[in-house]
């Protein structure tokens, strides 16, 4: 079958390779869209933490079980469902943590090998294309969780991609007040149509007092200190995408932290109970959420995809495998 | 009224300042003990960012009501009621705060004027000294609640000086695990008793697997990475004590913050509320909290009580104004 491949770090190519076998408790499913994730783009360009290669990429996943004609999003992780993470209910952080597209192969691929638990079934009237937003919209919904985010909570989202407008959605629906400071206008004017939509704020900076949240959905270091300074006492950053940057970080004000009783909390992934109440909220926003799919390409354009979506110059693209 | 007056960082002086008077919803409570606390003896060698000069220090009161017998504490914040912090619990993070030994005078004083509000009665059987760690205690319970500590938690307290050991006592009241780390082989031999009575382990190292919690009870800035290298994913650093290095922090330690879901969390001050939880526990283990005072002191002794604070060399002295 056709795959994109990542063979070492920047180099990637499209190989047939075998059609997987699935083992007990596994199925096969024909993949039907694969949306193109930042994540993808820096595993390509940089290696990440979790990836192991060879590799097909890939973990935005919808697609229809073989031998069937019903459709579904995928949990990315494979959790061992024993250990202290799992049983505390956060798989995301289990302790043999598999991912599609990280260390197992993902969906970049017109047939991918899957856990039977981790397939979440799309409604009726959801299109493929959004429905491969679950797994995003999972992480926004994740972030917030972590954050405590609650009705009436004013929350600064710190970078205005797909992910940053995936964030402000999930806040939208939680009843909260999301602003979001992103410097670039390009990518301002791009979700002009989302955001009036759904009547959310945004602008390339922020004189808007102080907030009980901040997020950062762009790996900018500096994201840290900005996100701090704007918060409330007692209000919380929420380490969303992580830091790429080089530059040492001054102890002294994360003093702050402690004089003013901040919360910093990490956010990784989604378990599959926050992807599973993303699939309504798709459902509910697909006229908005397919706002943000800016391009629709074929497998063998996925270097070209994951390109552009590494120079931040598209908010979402989907690979449609059946096209 | 003889005090002990901060004239400015580095210059404390013994001095006859006139005695307070109380206006509406103040009091005037005579001194009985006062006990230093590090944060003293820190505003001396080098300010605090709450700090107000000139100021009579002391902020871990017990005193004696003007014209009364009736014995209490004295939560040393002064807050507005009305502020967002206020409405929310958080009144040590008012907006306006005002804290005796800070931007108030404090209780290194024959007498010192308070808000009766900050007025918590002592039990009848607990001595005066004892009773002066019901502030310390309560910043631990502070520092405990904000990092949602619960039974059966294990927790890493980095730094064995009485603030350590009382996060200690604390952590034991609430059914948790705590381990103290400490380097000073002299420091652990002073701890020896109360945790012996107590049952608390510590070490100058700890090999003791990954924790649900840790904190820190020293301002060595290494503490935080230490502390976030040794949590089991989603655990929780508690940032008790501010930091004093100037050393730069790596910025990618801080994405196993991202990457592991855990969280930094902020404690400064106390409550009210935390400090009235804190006497009924001194009560019970006062026989415990009075190994670590080692000195009882005259108020003309506190300069020399301070600098020995300041080096370490004692887990807590307390100033018996009626000596």
């Amino acid at each position: 079958m056709r795959s994109v491949l990542l063979k070492e770090i920047g180099l990637l190519a499209m190989e047939d390779i075998p059609v997987p076998e699935p083992g007990p408790g596994q199925v096969l499913l024909r993949v039907s869209r694969c949306a193109l994730c930042r994540t993808d783009a820096k595993m390509w360009s940089q290696g990440q933490r979790d990836l192991i290669l060879p590799r097909v990429l890939g973990h935005e996943i919808c697609g229809i079980r073989e031998g069937t004609d019903e459709r579904f999003v995928v949990w990315p992780g494979e959790a061992c469902g024993r250990c202290v993470q799992c049983v505390g209910r956060a798989e995301n952080l289990c302790e043999e943590m598999k991912i599609l597209g990280f260390n197992r192969d993902g969906g970049l691929a017109e047939k991918v090998l899957v856990p039977e638990s981790s397939l979440i079934s799309v409604p009726a009237a959801l299109a493929d294309d959004a429905a491969c937003l679950a797994e995003p919209l999972a992480c926004a919904f994740n972030a917030l969780e972590q954050a405590n985010l609650s009705a009436g909570h004013t929350l600064l989202i710190l970078g205005g991609g797909a992910v940053g407008l995936l964030i402000a959605l999930a806040a939208k629906t939680a009843g909260a007040c999301p602003f979001i400071v992103e410097i670039s206008p390009e990518k301002l004017s791009k979700s002009e149509a989302f955001r009036n939509r759904l009547d959310i704020r945004a602008g390339a900076s922020c004189d808007y007092g102080s907030f009980d949240v901040a997020v950062n959905a762009c790996s900018a270091d500096d994201t840290l200190l900005a996100g701090i300074s704007r918060l409330k006492s007692s209000g919380c950053f929420c380490f969303f995408s992580g830091f790429t940057g080089e530059k040492p970080f001054p102890v002294k004000a994360l003093n702050e932290i402690h004089y003013r009783q901040l919360r910093v909390v990490g956010a990784y992934g989604c378990t599959r109970a926050q992807m599973a109440r993303s699939l309504p909220v798709l459902d509910e926003f697909q006229k908005e959420v397919r706002l943000l799919i800016e391009q629709e390409i074929r497998l063998g354009e996925t270097a070209q995809g994951l390109s552009t979506v590494l120079a931040g110059e598209v908010l979402k693209i989907v690979v449609n495998m059946e096209a």
